[in-house]
């Protein structure tokens, strides 16, 4: 079973497949774990039958988003014939012949939890996971939100996660690590071409915030693709839903509202070039003032 | 006359004044500087009689955005009275009581022109100037746009600037400075409560980024105020306008259309503290995988 690599770096190169359909799979989850395994099964399938090569689940698509269920939903990624969730998506991506980006599922290991997203190949191989690497700590309420601290319940990912694949460099971002705009800058500087993030933000933070943040990533001229469960699945807060793809000039190319749905949605990476020709951002950078540094490969990048 | 540290970081305490009001001029810019110049007095004067103890100006706001102009409009800082914008600035704030943070003209030092904001207290002191650091050269035209080269013409600053005022610590950029979230990250990280982008932004970005990046710098949460000439202005390229002021979450507090105008604007920086504590973003952020360094300060900040 793959692992991360601290560091992975992706190759800059062009990507066997530059124009594809993603297939975004907005779910209702419910409190039934094999419930959700088979209706995750059906919308990929449903995905893959409208022509999607590229498929994204939303966070925590196995199990309601509430802490007290993650213990009870978990899988142990080390033996994967005991990992329903993880078993399903490889058979499924194997049959199909599609990449599944498998938005997350709690994952238990020595002891912890963690809140992972495993990324399967179109050999149905596990080729990484991403484990969220910034909890969902919230301070006092500003918005009439749900009081919600995950890190009481989940520990947090020590890696930044950039997957090389058909289609391109991909980086991965569970929900909360899309505030941070660091991790995208530390993607593109990697050589992503489309960040993906599973997410499911709340009622009050989806209205102020979720569109924002991926438009926002225009910062570093790519794709971003983000999904999220419906609005009327199991957990402790309702969900704001709202899946979209946004593209390099933060521009929404596609989004839905928030019930159960799939969204396949039309993506070229020529528009990548296009955009960075016309707006050299990088080449504009300036070192002399302010620098991002990537600890984990210990590069600057200006 | 002050000039800009390298080093300047803003105290990080609560200023003077945390409730304000700030006045967003939106000039026409006309081919002729001292029509310019008595407009934006009447502007200012206007802006401070409904409230406005701030007040912010366009870019190039004594001169039209043709880089053909720029030489004939400059302005020598070294000696103030031979410099009428400058003149007309620390008067005006002077006899107001007001604090005038001056947009951008050009500025003539050394042979070299620059693209500069200035900012007078209420004794009428220049305070600070900010040298536009991002120069807008674009690339192939993505979405119609006028060819542009801004850096055949003007050379680019070599310091990020943050003014301690007593409407607290603000940070200044200059329209494409603007693109870069680092400038901001910066600032954040100085201790800016406030960053204010006199910009002139043209049809095609305005309509696709102007909003967008000054919603975007939410990632600081703090106050962003820009500040564009009117859509009727002289030059070489129409203007997008739409000068806006936006609080920390993200959230459009004010805007315009593109016409001339005075926008008054009450700011409240208790509401930097609110979505500070309700999510604090800053003791989340992971210095084990990524940082940021502020090269002049030569401080890294996580």
């Amino acid at each position: 079973m793959a692992s991360n690599s601290k560091r992975t770096v992706c190759p800059l190169q062009i990507p066997k497949i530059t124009q594809f359909k993603i297939g975004i799979c907005q779910l209702k989850v419910t409190t039934e774990k094999s419930a959700n395994i088979l209706k995750a099964r059906e919308l990929i399938q449903a995905a893959a039958g409208k022509g999607a090569s590229l498929i994204l689940l939303p966070e925590m698509w196995n199990c309601p988003c509430s802490t007290d269920m993650f213990a009870k939903f978990a899988e142990d990624f080390s033996d994967i014939d005991s990992a329903p969730s993880l078993l399903m998506l490889s058979e499924v991506a194997s049959s199909l012949g599609v990449t599944i980006i498998g938005g997350s599922v709690p994952e238990k290991d020595a002891g912890q939890l963690y809140n992972t997203c495993c990324l399967f190949g179109p050999n149905g191989e596990f080729k990484a996971k991403h484990r969220k690497i910034h909890l969902f700590d919230m301070g006092k309420p500003l918005l009439g939100e749900v009081q919600f601290k995950e890190s009481d319940y989940i520990s947090a990912g020590k890696n930044p996660t950039v997957v090389d694949t058909d289609f391109g460099c991909i980086g991965i971002g569970i929900c909360h690590d899309i505030r941070f705009p660091e991790l995208a800058m530390l993607y593109s500087a990697r050589g992503a071409q489309l960040i993906c993030y599973p997410g499911a933000f709340n009622m009050s933070t989806g209205a102020a915030l979720w569109e924002l943040e991926q438009r926002t990533r225009q910062d570093d001229s790519l794709y971003v693709a983000s999904c999220s469960p419906s609005r009327d699945s199991a957990g402790s807060y309702a969900i704001w839903g709202h899946s979209t793809v946004v593209g390099p000039m933060g521009e929404i190319i596609a989004t839905t509202g928030h019930d159960k749905t799939v969204l396949i949605v039309d993506v070229d990476y020529a528009a990548i070039q296009r955009t960075r020709e016309s707006f050299p951002l990088e080449s504009q950078r300036r070192s002399d003032i302010y620098q991002f540094v990537d600890v984990l490969t210990e590069s600057s990048n200006s």
